[in-house]
Order: C-alpha cells, then sequence, then structure tokens
C-alpha cells in the first residue's frame, strides 16, 4: 500500500507491506485522516517525546531516525477482521476507533510507534474494541473529527465549567473545539483570545460569544457583566455577622479586587480557562493575569520545561486540570453528537490534501491565517 | 513598648510607640506569637515578595530597609477597645485573631507590613471583626498555634481528601499541621516524608500511618495495599462489554500501570498529595512521581519561579490546587477541635524564647533537627 513515511522530519511517500490486523483487530482503509498538534510536535520533537515517554515507563514510541506512518484522527471502511474477533458490522462499514492497539508485545499508540502505524497511508490496522461504526447521515469529512473533538469534550467535562464563565487561551483546532463542546454543553459565556483574526473568526463561528486579540484586550475582563465591584476593603467591613457567608476570598491579601460579577450564589468564583497553546510561557501568564479563584484546564502540550510563579497560583488560589485523551464513553458521546448535529466542526476544516502533499500541508499549518485542520484522503493523488 | 524591629534582616529590640486601635479594633497585650516560614522569608526575600505583591495590586508590603515588626500567629489579651466597637469581651480576655487590620488607606497585613505592626512585641492591634475568645481549657502554647492549624485546615478542605490516601511532602510545621489536620478529619492513610529523622518522628506523633525518608523509599509507592496490579494491556483486553465501566485511565497512554489499590469503586484515582516544602524543583520532581490522577495541592510558598515540565502533568491528568490563607470559619473551626482535644498541636512546640532571642531562634528554625516552632513569649527577657 502506499503511505507517508516520516523519517527525520521529512515525509515520502513510499510502497509499504499493508498491516495485517492481529487477533481482535481490524483493517480499515483509511478514507480521511485529520492531521494533528501533536504530530506537528512528532515530526519535530520526537526524541523529547520519546524521552519524556520513556521516564514514565512507555518506551517505544517513535524516534527521528525511525521511519513511522503517523495519523491517529481517522475514519476509515472496514476492509478485513483479524482472528479473534466479533464480526458485528458489514466489510465497508465506517468506522471510527481510538488510536490505540494492543500486540502481544504490550498497548502502542497508532501512529506515534513503529509498532502501530498511523492513517497517513491506505489502511490502518485498530482494536475492535475500541471501534465504533459513524451513524449514517455524518459526512466523513465530519466524522473524522471525532478524535480531537473527544479530546475536547473531555477536557470540557474535566473543567466541569456548570455557571461559570469559559475563557480559551488559543485558537488553534484543539482550542475552537473546546469552544464548540463549551457551545454544545450550554456554556453561556466563551471568551475566545488569540493573536490571529482569522482563527477568532472561526471562534466565533464555533460558538464563542466574545471574542478578543490579547494585544488590545485582555481576556480576563471581556466578559465581565457590570454590577458592583467589592475590595478587599470592603470585605473586611463586613465584620462578624457576615462571616457565615464569607469565604475564603476577602483573606486573600494583596489587596486584590474581587468582583462580584464573577459569583455563583455566596461563593465567588472564577471563570474556567482552558488553556490551549502549550508554549513555555503561557501558563504563568494566565497565573498573572486570571482572577482569584480561577480553573486552569491545561490541555495545550508544552513539549520544553515551563517556568511558573507558584506564589501567583497561591494568592490567587488557582487550580490547574492537566487533561489528556478521552474514554470510550467520550468518542462515543461525541459521535452521538455529531449525528445529532448539535456540533458541527465544518468551520474548523480548512483543506484535504493527498498523501503526496503531507509535508506542504504540515508546512502551511504553520500559519493560522491559511489553515486550521486538514484532512488527508489518501485516494487523492 | 518593646518590639522586635527588623531591618535589613537584623533583629533589634527597641522602644517604640505602643500601637493605637483605630475604629473597630482591639489592643492584645501578646502572649505568645509563633514564628512562621514567611517570616524566615519576609526577613530574607523581602523585596521579592513585596514586588509579587505589587503585581497583584498590593503595594504596602515590607522593604528590607524598612523597620517592620513581625509576627501574624499570635495569642493576647484584651487591654483596650478602638472606637466604634462592639465590646463583646472583658478586658483581659483571650483573644485570637485573622492577621488583617484595616485602616482608612486599605487592608493590610498584621506582621508584613509598616502600617500593621506585628505580634513579636509588647502589643498588636487587630480587628475586632477578626478576633475571637479561646475557649477556656485551651492552654496558651496551644491557643498560639490556631492561625497556623487554620492554614493547614483550610488546605485539607480544598484537598478533599474524601477516601484517598493522603501524601505529606515536607514536615515542617505546616507539613505536621496538614497531619494534624488529616487525622481529625478522619483520613486513613496519611504517609509522610522528609529527609529529616526529627521531623519524621514529630510526622508520627501528629498521626501520620507511614513515614519515609525519601532518599530511602518511594512516598508514592509506601502506601499500596497489596491488591490486584492491572497494566494497560490488561485495560485494553477489556473490550467494548466492558465500556460501561472503563474511565479515562486505560486510555492513558505510554504504558504506564495502574495500581487498582487506588481504585474507589469503580473510578482510579490517585492520592492528594500535600506539597509542603516550597522550593524550586519540588512541583516538578512530583509531576514526575506521583501516581496517574494525582491531585497536588500546593500549600508551600515558593518564592523563586519555579520550572516544570507540564507534559507529566498532562499524560498523567494530575490536578493542582493552589491554597493560601483560611476563612473565618476555618479558623473559629479550629478553635474548636483546639478545646476538644481532637486536635494537639503540642508535639510541633519545640522552644519558647524571649523577644530579645528572636534573631537566634530565627537562626536555630534553619535546622530541622533542632526544631519546628519556636513560640515567642514578650514577658520573657
Amino acid at each position: 500500500m502506499k503511505a507517508a513515511v516520516c523519517q527525520h522530519g521529512d515525509f515520502t511517500v513510499q510502497d509499504v507491506p499493508r498491516p495485517e490486523p492481529g487477533p481482535g483487530q481490524l483493517l480499515l482503509r483509511v478514507v480521511r485522516a485529520g492531521i494533528c498538534g501533536s504530530d506537528l510536535h512528532a515530526r519535530q520533537h520526537a526524541d523529547q517525546l520519546a524521552e519524556l515517554a520513556g521516564e514514565l515507563g512507555y518506551d517505544t514510541i517513535m524516534r527521528p531516525e525511525q521511519q513511522v506512518v503517523l495519523g491517529h484522527e481517522f475514519l476509515g471502511e472496514l476492509v478485513a477482521y483479524g482472528p479473534k474477533t466479533r464480526r458485528r458490522w458489514k466489510k465497508g462499514a465506517r468506522i471510527v476507533a481510538l488510536p490505540m492497539v494492543r500486540h502481544h508485545s504490550g498497548v502502542h499508540m497508532v501512529g506515534f510507534d513503529v509498532h502501530s502505524p498511523g492513517a497517513f497511508a491506505e489502511y490502518v490496522v485498530v482494536q475492535e474494541a475500541f471501534a465504533f461504526e459513524v451513524p449514517k447521515g455524518v459526512p466523513d469529512d465530519v466524522a473524522a473529527f471525532t478524535e480531537p473533538l473527544a479530546v475536547a469534550w473531555h477536557a470540557v467535562r474535566r473543567g466541569d465549567v456548570g455557571r461559570r464563565p469559559a475563557i480559551v487561551i488559543g485558537c488553534g483546532p484543539i482550542g475552537l473545539a473546546v469552544i464548540l463542546m463549551l457551545k454544545a454543553s450550554g456554556v453561556k459565556t466563551i471568551v475566545a483570545s488569540d493573536l490571529s483574526p482569522t482563527r477568532r473568526e472561526l471562534a466565533r463561528q464555533c460558538g464563542a460569544t466574545v471574542v478578543v486579540d490579547p494585544r488590545e484586550q485582555s481576556p480576563w475582563t471581556a466578559y465581565k457583566q457590570p454590577g458592583p465591584v467589592g475590595s478587599i476593603t470592603e470585605y473586611a467591613n463586613f465584620g462578624l455577622n457576615a462571616i457565615g457567608t464569607m469565604r475564603m476570598v476577602p483573606l486573600l491579601p494583596w489587596g486584590r479586587l474581587v468582583r462580584f460579577g464573577d459569583t455563583i450564589g455566596a461563593s465567588p468564583v472564577g471563570p474556567v480557562i482552558f488553556e490551549c497553546v502549550g508554549v513555555p510561557g503561557i501558563l504563568d501568564g494566565i497565573l498573572a493575569g486570571a482572577p482569584l479563584l480561577s480553573r486552569i484546564v491545561g490541555v495545550g502540550v508544552c513539549m520544553e520545561p515551563d517556568t511558573i510563579r507558584t506564589v501567583l497560583g497561591l494568592n490567587k488560589e488557582a487550580e490547574i486540570r492537566f487533561v489528556f485523551g478521552y474514554d470510550p464513553q467520550e468518542f462515543a458521546h461525541v459521535l452521538g453528537l455529531l449525528a445529532s448535529g448539535r456540533v458541527d466542526p465544518t468551520p474548523l476544516h480548512t483543506g484535504t490534501v493527498g498523501l503526496s502533499e503531507l509535508g506542504q500541508a504540515f508546512a502551511d499549518l504553520g500559519n493560522p491565517e491559511l489553515h486550521a485542520k486538514i484532512l488527508v484522503d489518501p485516494a487523492q493523488p
């Protein structure tokens, strides 16, 4: 079969042996495969990725000198069953799957590991237990977004936004997917912040209620409702009588204003901030600028060590929830949202290329004015 | 009155004017005042503290060249009322108070600000609204611990430990206070980790159920119950039938073992880790070593920028909750715990000095084998 093989960061389309589905596995013909920010990371920072993974006990992640087929967001057509499969679907069924396969040597991440080639190829092998049939009526170009939308849905669930305002820092594909999922879960205030005018426009299309260029307007105050603003001095005036309803905030020192616009009932709480950039310095900037009692959901993958001033976090009683991946229910839930039309990722889809154009597509993704999500169609030349 | 005045990090006992209680304020004769880690910070890093505070909008924190009276953990006897006070207590009543006072210029932290001298002196002024009478039967040396115990109680509440194991990294006074409060809230597994044998012994006295020297034993595995251990491979075997009870963990990549010893019901969760050290590098070490889905409560105050690898946090879905201070209910709750005898901080109390010995006491606190908490008794010579 044809596959776009990555080695030392370069792609070449090669004829490689078609993978064989092992026990419990399926062979899919790839219909669409999305290019993910993690693919860009893997191409540029494979060694860093492999070393971090090794520190955590997973020692087969790709190395730059290896020949690897990337691609872990995909839609395929069922071609063949391996042994010991339950065979619930007909050949030709449209399938999406979690990018994880099991061989006797262990579990491998599809598209990040020489043992589990990815979907930038004509065929890909997946685990039957992690596969789902795509409901009728969901277009191919939409179903191909299941995986990144599951990442966003998991992040939104972990963020437990409730009635708080949500602030999305960085409107790349994952930031935009988070906005789609926030909207689908009924969050009323969704602030989106990005340097790129194109990305800000996409954020608006995805459901952001307030869109800011952080060079011109602070995302931390953009959503504030006009309303009473209390200073720590006013709090201190409350006295003993008010103790029953007072919270931690009045006692945070350093005189920062507490805005009642953020309160839910008697408890002042901050917004839930989705960090979807993943470069050094962003987290510290959030800790410095964010309101008291903010919850930060760390979605962006920063491959380099990052420096933060924890004392800023302490002073604001900030909370950081790091998120990664999703579970099968979340994956299935996303398919349901796509089938119902409650989530439509179409604004994110800015291009489709064939395998031979992969290198150019990776380069193009560096320009946020040009692209958000590029899908690969291996049937294209 | 006599006060230990700090300037450029040096203490001298001076005769200074006795402070006058303003509107809504009380004058206390100091009976005991504890030396806190924050006092050590303030003495050594006042400029850093002031600049960080300034960035957050509080611009009157002490500078090294200023003459400041430190001391924000204290017990006093009521001597006089200022104007506009409610006068609920008799003169001589034993009073503890939150270290925060209000002047017309704003709210100031007692013991960190030239506008609000602290309790390393014969007298201190407090806000009546933030003051509480100490219940009869609580010894002076115990009541003096109300403030640091409130810090610990707030941290334990924010940690929301439930049935998880708790791990306390660093057994200085705050780490030990956290252990006391974990025990008082019924937490079954309390692991304490410290390099110092004396501190480990104190941790045991305070209620730690497992005590480790981190050079010899990992705090992350010390509490594990023997029981089934599942690898990600086993999880992947579960297949579709198990999806109803599967959680995120099986899909965290990189093959890390998941220990069912950590599970609560069907949801694997990690321990709650209290970071009570506050020096650069500790947080990254916790992210590197801690189990999946750990919750880290950031209690230690790290005055320098700290470097972390957020990708470790992402991969483990770690959560960091920074905490600071307490609210008046928490302060009052601690007094109740002290009165009932459910919490006894006596093991932490390793010495009492007069004002003239303050400099030596600060130096002695640098040696964890010598001291945990030193109280100041201004009546001593």
